[in-house]
């Protein structure tokens, strides 16, 4: 899994669906606005599946680093594709990840929002630029047999 | 090379030096504004060395595919350590690189600004959320014995 983190605010709409197998229903087709959170642009690698859990919990370790250094206790979880990943995983997969780490960030105390997979989005991004506003994350875990 | 390029809008302003070894001298550090435009997030990476005029002739090939689709003839390249390279190049060399990358462009007859190398800034991006809108591209070349 690759993340792509911002401390900052951001504001989104759908705008019209990608041509995927698997798809997020959104919640509405207004604007939605997230000020002084994390926004961690997301995407699920192929690498991750088979390590549904494990890699949740080292994302989640990964974003409170930061959350705790930045005194921000909201994060909105945008998928991304174009994190340069080794290999995406498959939609299905991806999808259920993102549920997953959405669930383990809940349980570590954060507000989440998590916007919709397989949309085109329009977006503006503001990203506050101290040293911590921005950085790139590489979740990787050895197998662990655990469910998918 | 790494490119995360966007179709819209971008406002920044430099905010604190990076503890480098090398950067650029911003020309201002009040808001610089751009509007649809093509914004070009530039990860220099190691593997550029040494084929600094054929990374910058095929990354110009990728934004021009991209700009004459969406017709803007504006690039706003902005130099982005975070896209996840597989080796990042000197601060030196990637300095170099983004000139010529810029010279390159200016060639093929965009109109180019240079966000400063080197610096933490602030940032706000809109994305305009058509399907050309956002795209990551790698370029690689193999070596041609250029000059760096």
């Amino acid at each position: 899994m690759r993340l792509l983190i911002f401390h900052g605010s951001l504001a989104y709409k759908v705008t019209e669906p990608v041509q995927i197998s698997v798809r997020d229903e959104p919640e509405t087709e207004e604007w939605q606005e997230f000020t002084n959170v994390l926004i961690a642009f997301c995407c699920v690698e192929a690498s991750d599946e088979g390590r549904l859990s494990t890699i949740a919990e080292k994302a989640t370790e990964e974003l409170k680093l930061v959350a705790e250094r930045v005194k921000v206790q909201q994060v909105v979880l945008y998928p991304y594709a174009h994190l340069f990943p080794r290999k995406l995983a498959t939609p299905r997969f991806a999808v259920r990840m993102l549920q997953v780490l959405n669930e383990t960030l809940r349980k570590a105390g954060f507000t989440v929002h998590q916007s919709p997979f397989g949309w085109y989005k329009a977006f503006r991004l503001e990203c506050l630029g101290h040293p911590l506003s921005e950085s790139g994350r590489t979740i990787d875990a050895e197998p662990t047999g655990q469910l998918k």
